[in-house]
């Protein structure tokens, strides 16, 4: 599906991506910045190889792009790159922590050995730790916005989105759908992939409106885009579980029907969560619809979300 | 040694503890809050059984009292009450994860199995997460300070004392100590020791200078104080590793020595390490010169550190 992508579009993902990969190899810089005594080289190491040459950065390009829909921001704005880079490296801390021994187990990650392979166990656990700490003190920092009103919104909202309630909680929900004597209903599902990986979806999109200044419908606009476009990723990456090239996808697949794990596409079988998958990719396409047609590449983001090959 | 504390000190102590249980009994409520979707029975109950019934609460306590020392609050403010629990959240997610099995191994704090012990192992990661997430989540919320820029200051306080250039780092330095082949220098186990416990204790004091709305003086008095009670602290701490009695403990002790530990007492000696943990309160006495009586009890917290016997 990706060569009839919108050109705009995928030139911009790679332009945000680039912008990300070199931000964030600034700041994981092995030099201890203020207030800090030392950056201990073996962790921050294990932190650039979790961060570092990687993914699609599909989280901090709907930050940058729903700042940019404000006019908050172009790609190049360092304040707003800076909220994409405490985003990407919260999402870093997830993938390390999930992928451990105790939680999904596995060994490979974007086609390399996962950070406790690479490096061992408790150097991934203090990592991930390391990478959650790490990013709300770049997304506190003043360099992120001059706005302490703006910087303590972003910082509450990315906690709320990665907490208890949210990302921590539906891994929770996951891990104890695994060990379920019965598979959840559709309602469970749905919570559980809305905090898992809709959580911080959402939170980009959102992010970005707070960054934008948006109004209060603005800001719930956006919300509702990302919250769409967040159901819709996980539908799509519950397809290519089933379906998908692990060479491409660079990890194993096909590993949820072997683990009892929670999916829409086992609940409902893979025409009918196509289904649900386009019509909550027109979801997010009408949350937009007040926003004219500077929401495109956000449109076609949420298309390239439902569609994406890997 | 605690008969002859102040028994000002002694009540405070116990105040603020019993403050900060309420506090965060109420915070680790099984109700979802606003924003998120649902919270896990099994993960709160594991964050609850780590943060509630145990502790002298002694970062908490810095906290409130340093406030207190510019007049910011009284034991009931809720505002630095929460600052206080927010802290403590931390404080707690890292004892779960250090205890880990790939971290250091530990079947027993404060006289209870440890979190991966009464529940399991992915559950310790997942609550430890949690509880780093919430502990930034509760600080963010404008509950704590009505001013944003108190709370943006906050935030970005405690990610710096508890990240990779701080607690988190401090703790990579140990298990690195560990593996060494020769022991560490002086130098390098108190910069270890001042990221690993040391920056948090540090920001305690801090932290009420913030809320206190210090000057650039005074917050250097009180991070000046933080410092030497944090690096007193250890010693104390590292003398009852030795010395203490493991059923006053609740924990494994003279653990250290079989697992090249790097510590001030092994390095120099007892009676050394004891004549420097009593210069360093000293130290902290000293920082707190210009504030007069009104940091008595403050002073006698520093006291209480170096001389407690559990």
């Amino acid at each position: 599906m990706q060569q009839d992508l919108d050109d705009d579009f995928a030139r911009r993902l790679v332009q945000v991506a680039d912008a990300v990969e070199a931000l964030l190899d600034s700041l994981l810089s092995l030099q201890a910045g203020q207030g800090e005594l030392v950056r201990p080289d073996w962790l921050i190491k294990a932190m650039r190889y979790a961060s570092l040459g990687g993914g699609k950065r599909l989280r901090p390009f709907l930050l940058v792009e729903s700042a940019r829909l404000f006019g908050a921001a172009d790609a190049a704005d360092t304040g707003v790159l800076r909220a994409a880079c405490a985003l990407e490296l919260l999402h870093c801390y997830s993938l390390v922590h999930d992928d451990l021994p105790a939680m999904d187990d596995d060994d490979l990650r974007r086609g390399r050995p996962t950070v406790h392979k690479a490096y061992d166990e408790a150097t991934a656990i203090l990592a991930g730790d390391a990478l959650l700490t790490y990013a709300f003190d770049v997304m506190a920092d003043e360099a992120t916005h001059p706005d302490p009103a703006v910087r303590i919104a972003l910082v509450a909202g990315l906690a709320r989105a990665a907490g208890p309630g949210g990302m921590a909680g539906g891994q929770m929900l996951d891990l104890m759908a695994e060990r379920a004597l019965e598979p959840l209903g559709r309602h469970d599902i749905e919570t559980l992939q809305a905090m898992k990986t809709g959580a911080l979806l959402r939170y980009a999109a959102e992010a970005g409106a707070i960054l934008g200044h948006a109004d209060a419908g603005q800001f719930a606009a956006l919300s509702a885009y990302g919250k769409a476009l967040g159901a819709a990723f996980q539908i799509a990456d519950d397809i290519l579980d089933e379906q998908g090239d692990e060479a491409a996808m660079g990890k194993r697949i096909a590993k949820d029907a072997g683990r009892n794990k929670a999916t829409l596409v086992s609940l409902l079988g893979i025409p009918e969560a196509i289904a649900l998958r386009d019509r909550l990719v027109q979801d997010a396409e009408s949350a937009l619809h007040g926003f004219g047609a500077r929401a495109e590449i956000l449109i076609e983001a949420a298309r390239f979300v439902a569609n994406r090959d890997r």
